[in-house]
């Protein structure tokens, strides 16, 4: 595929802005290497190796040295961008980049658009879209999860999934339009059964992916988790215990906490997004009972509920009553017994035990059966289902594109069933087809190209 | 010099943090290539050449990719350290650096202190110490002086003559010594004549670059200057005309500005920084009091003032009483006529030519005058005299230690006249070496080296 928009020569910094040591800028196109041939003092760059570097100087049109330079030489299409591209590693001054993005600019290189260096690298062919779009997931990524699944995404592994079901239909496809050219004559090249099957088939495996999706939601953008209670249960200490920091404001006066305070800690390898919130007593005081308000909304639009009680002033009754409107949220919840090292044999009543399967008995203060509740969370986010392996759907626009293949995979059985004609058959597998290969890029436009990319950074 | 004072492999992250493209991180030591090559999946790095860059993958313990990355080794003593270099290239992501870093700190390589890799340059004679702390100087510069004058020391201009120096000074000091060796023959191989002329010779140098120290610290930290004049001047006006940006808050209400606003702009290639006062008047308002107060004294601290009054409103006696104040200040000023163009004739009265040296006339809020005022300002700070080439010094450390050279020589000079015996002379000059020495780091101390390499970045 050779569907480069422009033959520009583009730069931009590829290091993250600052002071740091050494900066690196990215020069890709054509002209790469001889433009910057024409402003480097030391070797001939024309004339070296790919995937070599060299010391030298960058100087500007009056001779002055704009700094010491390592440049390394890629030759297209050994390169990222699978284009002629040079990295030069500057010293780490903003004023120096500044000063180098002037002279190229000057020189015709045109300053890079976000995330173009990979746009290119897509365009030439040197991986697909998914596998495009997992570059930017991997740099954004901060737990295994996230890492892992962009990492298998950007290798490829998502995409050969989507390539093996793209190539039965695609087989699917040319069966039916063989019919269609024999159209007179009646004939069936693809056995009407076969095809069923295949079908089935692969709506198992589209089932398999869509369905991944939430699990690929929470592992791309973290578990959305309220900790809620009836104030002075502790929450905010035991968010300080899972954070191992003094964010949230602790007092022992009740209804200290009104404003939501987030943060993410990692738990084998997830990131949960914890939200505190203000008790849920019942209140007088105005901007309190607000903040009530908002703890109800908080914990249905959460994916989990870490529902927290003072083990040693809330009694059973009490708590049964909570849990009754835990349940009616309907969110999934963990109950956590806190202070549980201020009971006389450090263990909740008996009666308690109708609770067990979500009850975990902590002491958030002493630190004491946080990594049981850690546990706990890890397994109700279903993280096990991550850890086997399987290709998980990370990307919202993978996800409405494997749908809208389901639905046309649907309309073909449909069809199916009611008999209809080939070449109507043939234009719900292209339909199908056509969604799939949105996904990995064979079919795409400018604007879902522009929509991509423009969320990458510049330099990317 | 192989002064090595650890054979342990560095590590540390050599670009800005925060999210990039891509992080590069810097290996070094005697056994970088061997480590990364464990860690690495991909060509054998221990048999490819020197600044040849490999794809491939890093993988941790369990054979998980950390990240792709793009090595390029350097084999000592050809590198920036001289030592065996790995540079890694990894995604723009901080977690993916922190897993990187872990992976080699559990593979026996260490954390680089700050500056530690330009330390090891320099142990390895890569560059001497005033070339190193250019790098420091280099990496902060923000004007085209600052960028200029570190570049210059860098590439070892200023080097250069401090070892011309230091050549002259030995010869002189192996004569005075050889006539020790025969002291009972009461000898002179040193013509003291000779050695008189030498020494002034080698002090007007001396004094030349101590007399460049002042231009130095302009050209390093920026020239202070303050902004004052009588409410209602323009002042604020001046400063946003000359930042083009509306930092300070105008308003046409005698005395809106209460606190010191500090801005830098870049005029000429050199960096000034502005302060804006309150105004002179005398005023009941206690807050503004102790504004004007605050303002007799920034005055007394800049290096440079701008005198501001009002044209339309303060006639040439209220003028002049206001420069004989800022005359007994004793701070290098300039004198600048505001609303010109609100005058009648555009122009000040003739009595006003009594300033003419040194007076500006402009229009802050018509952006008129405003480069006439920019170049008397370049002048005043003998902006000139570095662009002549000269060598410039621009750190304490080396007036520090010039100063001291000066000293010593001094006291040979004393001694000459007095006419003391060799041993005594040859102790003074070996002072005088002894400070030359600091500089270039001929002499120097495990202290010194802390002190000088501390204040680097990590991954410098």
């Amino acid at each position: 595929m050779k569907l480069i928009d422009t033959q520009d020569t583009i730069i931009a910094l590829a290091t993250a802005p600052g002071k740091g040591a050494i900066h690196v800028l990215r020069v890709s196109g054509e002209d790469a290497i001889s433009i910057t041939n024409k402003l480097f003092k030391g070797k001939d760059l024309e004339k070296q190796k790919g995937h070599t570097a060299h010391f030298g100087t960058i100087r500007d049109a009056e001779d002055h040295i704009v700094d010491e330079v390592l440049v390394t030489v890629f030759k297209g299409p050994n390169s990222y961008t699978g284009e002629n591209t040079v990295e030069i590693s500057c010293h780490g001054s903003e004023f120096i980049v500044q000063k180098l993005l002037k002279l190229f600019s000057e020189n015709g290189v045109r300053y890079a658009k976000a995330g173009e260096f990979t746009k290119r690298a897509f365009l030439n062919g040197k991986f697909d879209l998914a596998q495009a779009e997992a570059v930017a997931d991997l740099i954004a990524s901060d737990s295994d999860a996230s890492h892992d699944a962009a990492m298998n995404q950007m290798r490829g592994g998502f995409s050969i999934e989507i390539k093996a079901l793209r190539e039965k239909l695609i087989h699917f496809a040319s069966m039916i339009e063989l019919e269609l050219d024999f159209g007179e004559e009646d004939v069936e090249f693809a056995d009407r059964d076969d095809l069923k099957a295949l079908i089935y088939e692969l709506q198992a495996v589209l089932k398999r992916l869509i369905e991944s999706f939430s699990l690929g939601n929470v592992i791309k953008n973290g578990v959305p988790t309220v900790i809620a209670g009836k104030p002075n249960a502790g929450k905010s200490t035991l968010l300080n215990a899972l954070l191992n920091e003094e964010k949230a404001i602790v007092s022992d006066i009740a209804g200290t906490t009104r404003d939501f305070i987030e943060d993410e800690i990692n738990i084998g390898g997830i990131t949960f997004r914890f939200i505190d919130t203000a008790g849920l007593r019942h209140t007088e005081d105005k901007v309190e009972a607000i903040g009530v308000e908002r703890s109800y909304k908080k914990m249905k639009e959460a994916s989990l509920i870490f529902y927290m009680f003072d083990a040693l002033t809330e009694g059973f009754d009490e708590v049964r009553d909570a849990v009754d409107e835990i349940r009616q949220i309907g969110t999934p919840y963990i109950l956590i017994a806190n202070k549980i090292d201020l009971l006389p044999e450090k263990k909740l009543a008996g009666e308690f035990s109708v609770f067990s399967k979500e009850l975990v008995e902590i002491s958030a203060d002493q630190k004491e059966g946080v990594e049981d509740l850690k546990e706990k969370a890890l397994a109700l986010v279903k993280a096990d289902q991550f850890r086997t392996g399987n290709t998980v759907v990370t990307n919202a626009r993978h996800y409405e594109s494997l749908f809208e293949t389901q639905k046309s995979l649907d309309d073909v059985l449909n069809g199916l069933g009611m008999n209809i004609t080939g070449d109507f058959l043939a234009l719900d597998i292209r339909t199908a087809l056509h969604h799939l290969g949105e996904i990995t890029g064979e079919v795409t436009t400018d604007d879902l190209l522009a929509n991509i990319f423009s969320k990458f950074c510049i330099g990317k």
